[in-house]
């Protein structure tokens, strides 16, 4: 067997030692763990925000790699922390909708509830379960523990329902779900509902009272400071200022409206 | 032997090329080390923040794992670069105050001044100790090096002392001594300070002309936007808005005196 | 062998999770590979920055290191991407200028075009390149893959010209180039062009209206709060404030003249 990896999803800030706690919480566990962070600047407790970055990142990473993602406001309380497995990745989060992005798409095919106290520090701090549940219960999965170990199985996931995007006659109506750190604007419309109205000429897209005409392929097929749309590495719609910032020049924000029209 | 574990605790920013610039010296001594961040994000030349980030993150770890800080306004001066050997823990980091918090609790067994350039980069600058120094120095020691090899053994190390909380009576004096990035209050307020005022009934705590009673169990026991204290992961009494920012709801900063009555 | 490195240097923000998909690609590729984080806080786009992280960071590494730098406003378009292989370190990057700075003092010894698509990821956005094509190509070598299979041989690189300072009779005319975390200004006068005006007595350096006398040995070595100016750790002149920052003490920024007299 290769190398096991553990990616890290966290609220914590990139400067926070809460971080340092939980790779040390493994690594004394599990001393060959490879850890990768995957962000740490998730805005303080969005499951929202999680919940994206979880769909988008896990599925470019070996199949047996670990994911534990740390958004946790209810940490303490009695909200579940879980184990699930899906036929392409594997996560341990708190089950508090964490997992409603990566759900859209595939079903899990297990699911544990964290209940085994063994696999746990030996002190369990009632405010970061990160560090004294979550990490290493990940590394002991990595050391070869079988997840039946970790608990009893569930039947469902605390599901959070968010709005998705509605295709309704010759409009598609979506929403800014996310933007990145080039500026540019990421919305929840798929390539996949995108198709009818790829097949027509005459696609326009509407957001924040500003009209684009078309699909760019690319950032820099059109001129610099134009504002173009396309697919973007995620298969979701964009928009974004070739060479600028689409966020300060649309003065946009999570939660606007964009529409598709053809 | 496991796979052998540096930690970096610096204030270079995690943006900078100084974070490459050690790693790349560490690995070219030692090309199978890993090495774990434990925070770039110490304010600039804030010895004391560093010193917190010590005591809080490096008992998580495996013990053999060498800790590196680097928090060093007088790089290139007389002060001294130093390999401090604890029960549960090693550093090698400038002896300017770095290691006092770490010190509180635990005495070091072997302290040694850091003088045989054998073990350093060959051509070493006058103002980048951290990459030309001591990453070097804690690569070879992963490698095998013995501390005593590095030079010769010293008794104390510098000492910086800060005000710690009180108890007077009924009541504990306190201060803020640092906030997270969910923007919870930190205080120097240990568990074992607290005891007494936990046997009792009545407790209240004060900071900012805010009076908050008893103490929550987690963030999440109380309502949304309540401000609650609680014994955070580290065992010290925090100040924390429940969903919310005590940073910015109190206008509190590091220094802000805390007490508790009861 | 030992274990294999690759470094990263992107303009993606250390929060982004395109930094994750990078790693998540390269390990799907080489699961043994292990990945420093060289920086990912290139202000977005900027060429210039991104070349000159390289040229400091990348002659601290091992010499068989990978170094991947994704600084990409051409992404899509018709730039080529490269393979370099230069005497003491080898690179994979878009061919826009970002090896201008590294080529200053050294040739390539080898230019290889990546247009073998075996050696990428199987589908390949028009957005992401570093996660589609250069991440996968450079795990593709420290697994062992020879450099010429990768495309064709080229004979030169994208040369982008910036100024260099440049000596005039007895005044060296420089430009401040980046700053670091702690505020300190960086220019492009290098110790060699420095020479002669070290052998004099009465050398002044100048910068927006401020006058320092001769050169300070390191940061700690004048008053807190003084302006100096010394050679810094890549054999730069900076100028720096002890204890201070200079950027705003000095209201300067990138582009700013520097000028040396004696």
């Amino acid at each position: 067997m290769s190398r096991p990896i553990i990616t890290l999803t966290t609220d914590f800030g990139v400067d926070s030692h809460y971080v340092a706690q939980m790779k040390g919480a493994m690594l004394s566990v599990n001393p060959d763990v490879y850890i990768v962070d995957m962000t740490h600047g998730i805005p303080a407790q969005d499951i929202r925000q999680g919940a994206l970055t979880l769909r988008e990142a896990t599925g470019v990473f070996p199949e047996e790699t670990i994911h534990v993602a740390v958004v946790d406001p209810g940490v303490g309380t009695s909200r579940k922390l879980v184990y699930v497995e899906f036929e392409d990745c594997r996560v341990v989060c708190p089950d508090n909708g964490l997992l409603s992005q990566l759900c859209l798409a595939r079903r899990p095919r297990l699911i544990i509830a964290l209940t085994e106290s063994r696999f746990w520090r030996p002190i369990v701090s009632s405010t970061f379960h990160g560090r004294d549940i979550m990490g290493p219960v990940a590394a002991h999965l990595t050391a070869g523990v079988a997840p039946r170990e970790l608990g009893p199985e569930l039947e469902t996931l605390h599901d959070l329902q968010w709005p998705v995007a509605k295709v309704d006659q010759r409009m598609i109506q979506g929403t800014i779900v996310s933007f990145d750190s080039y500026g540019n604007l990421i919305t929840d419309i798929t390539m996949k509902i995108l198709k009818p109205a790829l097949q027509n000429q005459g696609l326009t897209i509407h957001c924040n009272n500003r009209q684009i005409d078309g699909l760019a392929s690319t950032y820099g097929s059109a001129q610099e400071g134009e504002l173009v749309a396309l697919i973007g590495s995620s298969s979701l719609l964009e928009l974004a200022v070739v060479n600028g910032n689409a966020v300060s020049q649309m003065g946009a924000s999570v939660g606007d409206e964009v529409s598709v029209h053809w």
